[in-house]
């Protein structure tokens, strides 16, 4: 049976590690996660490697096309995940993908914001299953983003309860 | 005693039936809401209709002036208070808007922003009362929008506790 | 000890009473913050004070430079601090906040976004101290705000469960 990290691999997709080195180096004062119950909010996250590359500048409509954009958006989403697992300890705890609010730099005669989302949501399909990566959506223009990204997730989900949690099964 | 149904009606509004056809036809991979205890999140929300029809396409401050923008505020209300029929089985059963994000495509001399909130905020209070109705809101500036929608809203609502739940008013 | 208005007051920053005059005067039809469970969700708050006065009007990139959007964003912050109090009586109620999404009016140039991220971020941290204050965040690129503010926030808390809660801490 393939786990969530070999099936990004077969996509060809590599989930970065936050714990190692650990998250918000380079900005010291940010939160990778916010758990409230079986809630989890993340901050938000671009396709940004983890030694701050951006692998396409730009704005879609402008110096950007939509395939460009719909990459940097699978890279966005990989690590996303590799954000679920920094905060669940693995992927097999995330019970579903609440929403993801996608901001993409974006030129106002620019239409296919929505392309930019199936990109994304390809990926926690293809990664997580029908049942946990199913997400609500809307990806939305942005005139400009952080450090010229164009995309950039704003991603909520849900995780299994754990441990003593499952006891009071509460809500 | 009026419904909601009855509320909307008499305000011009149609409430979508997201039940017939299935939602999520146009784009197979949306999930249309999230459950997580009481705390319901929507996916985006325009003012197109079941056929993918945009009443107002452009960008406030551009193509569209303040009260095409209010009316197609209008429409993405009454689209979100058909999901939340989906989500819940019926208006009843929410028990309050958390509150509304709204995407408003506009120029960046637009100022109004708030117009556009306003008439969202109309729909929702004069369907659903003071109590379930009243939300908190921001709406922003979108450098653009989805196949030119120039609204999109992002709504979290509470659900009323139903059925066992009402044995354990926990929180 | 110093409490946090203490603190705020040292940093130059006045946190607003919205108790009085009450919070919404301006616009009948927004609700301040709505909580399910320990989530608090606030609306949209920009660095107007209560009279309504915006400090610095226009876009990041254009009117504006960096310095003054910092400036907007510790305004904004200091608002949502006196709307955490409003909605949980005193700051020492707020466990820790979520995140926040941050809405920057900025033109297609502007790459900064991330320094208005900031300065918000140490209002948070000097104010909640870091176990409260520090908080997701993410900070996108507006084409324009409402009245031409240049930062307006997007903010969810976590709120320390109180009175009869205290019995049952089941999650």
């Amino acid at each position: 049976m393939t786990t969530p990290e070999d099936r990004a691999a077969a996509l060809g997709l590599v989930l970065p590690d936050y714990a190692d080195p650990p998250y918000g180096g380079r900005y010291g004062t940010v939160k990778a996660f916010h758990r409230t119950g079986r809630l989890v909010q993340l901050s938000g996250i671009t396709g940004e490697d983890r030694e701050g590359r951006v692998l396409h500048q730009g704005a879609l409509g402008a110096e950007l096309d939509v395939e460009q954009g719909r990459e940097a958006g699978r890279l966005a989403a990989a690590n996303c995940l590799g954000m679920m697992r920094l905060a669940v300890g693995s992927l097999d705890n995330v019970a579903g993908i609440c929403r993801v609010l996608g901001f993409v730099a974006s030129t106002p005669e620019f239409t296919d914001h929505h392309e930019i989302g199936q990109a994304v949501s390809d990926v926690f399909l293809d990664v997580l299953g029908r049942d946990a990566g199913l997400a609500g959506r809307g990806f939305v223009g942005a005139s400009s983003l952080s450090r010229r990204n164009c995309v950039e997730l704003w991603v909520s989900f849900e995780a299994r309860p754990t441990g003593l949690r499952r006891l009071w099964p509460i809500r």
